[in-house]
């Protein structure tokens, strides 16, 4: 019996950054969280403490802040992929390199004034190896809720079932989806890509006569998948946000669903993956 | 010496309620979270264990509930006025009734679809007592920020000060606004009210020229109290969220002041209040 | 009618400091989050951004760092009373000086090696004015359950009530105190006084039983003001963590108050203040 | 092309329970957060809305509170083995069940009195198949410091490196920790196995001399799979949070290593996986 080191990776994570564009009295700013993870030829930091292959993290800290200054930022896939190959190629040890990005969104209030707009993030995560480019874009945050036009009947009982049929219910999710996109191409339109696929999925959601929210899942990916012809495939963990009727017999009043506990935890959760059958391979994508 | 019991109050935070309204297919949706706090002759069931007085937490949770399906939330302040007045008036020992209001936004999407907006927060607090009830309307979690016309110079400096001044700077705020109406008008027409003052707010920010976050402040405040008569006082307390420009010249870059460094903490904290000289006592109402 | 700036203070919130003290082969490390707030002749930065009187909040972080490797940290409330007095005369404008400081504990695994130890925070809040100087100590995340020894029977009651009588409950609080030095003598021994207060508080919840948690809360101010005379005022703000027992009858099985839902809200909230009749005033304390 | 729902699995995340087991007037309690997740012959759900094959995540949580109920918690691994079998099982549709369990730790304070003991969770991932059951262990939140004995040199550099060679720094981290157990073995004694794991990974990190994190964590990790046969696989992700030092040249006062600024983020992250060369294969253990 040997003990041996598996996988490893490191890198710096959370590296936050605001991108000011000075267009004349125009700016625009860009507002984000970037992490980087590296792999390669790094067993030797483990085994022996020999740093001879190891950028430090303080190194891809410093990058992220360097590209954007000398490149701008433009959309996060771009930005990620121009780090991502920096990483993956500028030292021999590193085999692969990995860079998240998050993008934090402000709405304009004048030429220069900003409101920050929500929770909502937009997300991607670039990988580069000898083998190829991945790119897989995302949102989270995004907190959708149909008030009617949701049932859950017909389900499997067991004996520790007490949950009555619904056949009109809230139905309240935050969206967290992640779509790998076909090909890393240089082309690609990502802002149009993203804003497509946001609003094939805000539109599965607010359009489907939901049987359950697995079902509501599905159709969400399957807009995305037939509207936009760039992704191969889409990740989508959706929490269940419970809305309880609240019982108000006690009290002498009907509750025609319309007084509801929120709850926070515990929370359903629903996790599905849609594909293209012709997909290419995911690779290290994910 | 003697031990004495000094202040004291009690009651149910952070409830949690989901009103549905149901106008044929067009729903319309309020979120709230609300705290009620009760203060009296509540002496003995800390000396002695005696709870005569105190009515339940959970009594004042249901009350919520019971109070949005009878008369619906209309407007925060208004639910809290409704709220507070029962606590004061229906439990003899108890004096003082505090309700705290926060409503959570919701973005329409469709007839009965909704997208949370965001962090910012609709607040109330409503205070009544024997002598009469108090309303302070708030807001949290407005992020704002300017990309320039904000600098910081002429500052007083000390054996600690290493801080060079700055002639142009971002300034960015999370905006935490309370104002005290002059009256509990029942005729208030709350929403117009507030989105007056955040009106007021929100434009005090993007025009004001900054020479110190203080300043922006004071701008603020002046703007709602010379736009809103109905407001007596404002507090406001608005933190510095620093962006550090990036020192580029080890990558032999220039920094032309559009890549930053936005920092969690340390943070600088203004706080500051204005008032009317002739507005009427605050009471409790804080 | 005429806009007037009322009560205003600004200051750094959030400083981070880490202070190793090597003593030879066996170090000591404290970790402290200080915030500093000064008041005083600051109308100007307001009015018209003239910021002569204003001491950069950055200035103020540097205090901190600077006071620590000068004078060493020791007990909170000394580095305290250090920072805030150097605040209140060295500026000649500055007629107030807070400083809140949070210290967050580590046990010792060896000469130089420490663990992070939970969520309980030591606190203290110091203010020095031209009248006098002030402590405030305290302690904050202190998380204590009862699993029996506790009711809730006999409370008042209204159309809204349905909690039924508890003869045998589980309480559990986060104890948040804080207390009122009633001199800031720089004599006292400031940790024996904070485990002093700290024993008499886990004391005071551990050995009552209790009829509702004001209760309790009253037992451990009392035991706080009758084991320790330097304590002038104590301030109890008591989260009551519900425990509700789970109805187990549907799946055939009994529930002797054994399986219990832990609620994260709403949540109970009592908070009283226990003092001495012959304290000196607060002042500025709080 | 067609799409396609590719892997699927849904369940119930963070149900809260507290189990108080009295002994006679000793209780002992336990607080577990217990989230389980269904995978199996779902697809209707999805594509039809038809839910006969969908166990409400309503009833896993019941589920969670009936075990507790008749079995006691005992060793979360146990616990977790014991749910995971009857979601297997129970349902013909269901090919496999995963239970994710955290225990939130208390110190006793008297026969019935807990204290919360800070921030550091044990954690389980129990998995279930028709194949065979997984155990992985684990731990998360354990912050620990080593204040000298760490060095940091001899890195590769690019462009962007800044960072100067560190000799003496502060090493801090908090350790996130899974570890694969070779079988499910109804006899293996959980609660040992757990403390002795968490002893060598303390003892791993307290004891080595650290040329890196990376260094520092296969010292942890081998620690563990010496003295530990029962286990196979342990993979280690550990936050390096910096302490940078404060520059006090300003001040004319020296820093001899003595004052840190500990900081929140960006912050290095450093992953590794430690096997065995002759374990047996993970399956879905992971």
């Amino acid at each position: 019996m040997a003990i041996v080191l598996a996988g490893n990776q490191y890198g710096k994570a959370q590296t936050r950054l605001v991108r000011l564009t000075r267009n004349g009295a125009r700016h625009t700013v860009q507002d984000l969280t970037v992490s980087t993870m590296l792999a390669g030829d790094l067993a030797d930091s483990h085994l022996t403490g020999d740093n001879t292959n190891v950028l430090p993290t303080d190194s891809q800290k410093n990058a992220v802040y360097a590209f954007a200054a000398e490149h701008g930022v433009g959309q996060i896939e771009q930005f990620g992929l121009r780090l991502a190959r920096y990483f993956g190629t500028s030292q021999p040890a590193i085999t692969r390199a990995r860079v998240y990005l998050e993008e934090h969104r402000w709405r304009r209030l004048g030429p220069h004034s900003f409101q920050r707009d929500g929770a909502e993030t937009r997300t991607a995560a670039v990988t580069v190896d000898g083998a190829g480019e991945w790119v897989v874009s995302g949102l989270t945050g995004l907190v959708l809720l149909n008030s009617t036009d949701s049932e859950f009947v017909g389900f499997a009982t067991d004996r520790y079932t007490t949950l009555p049929e619904a056949t009109d219910r809230i139905l309240a999710t935050a969206v967290d989806a992640r779509w790998r996109h076909a090909a890393a191409d240089p082309d690609t339109d990502w802002a149009d890509s993203h804003a497509g696929v946001r609003g094939a999925l805000v539109h599965g959601f607010v359009q489907t006569y939901s049987r359950s929210l697995q079902q509501t899942l599905y159709e969400m990916g399957q807009a995305v998948l037939a509207e936009r012809p760039e992704v191969a495939e889409i990740r989508l963990s959706l929490p269940n946000r419970h809305h309880l009727p609240v019982d108000l017999a006690p009290f002498g009043l009907p509750n025609a669903d319309e007084v509801f506990l929120p709850t926070d935890r515990p929370y359903g959760l629903i996790e599905g993956t849609l594909t293209r059958d012709d997909a290419p391979p995911a690779g290290p994508a994910w």
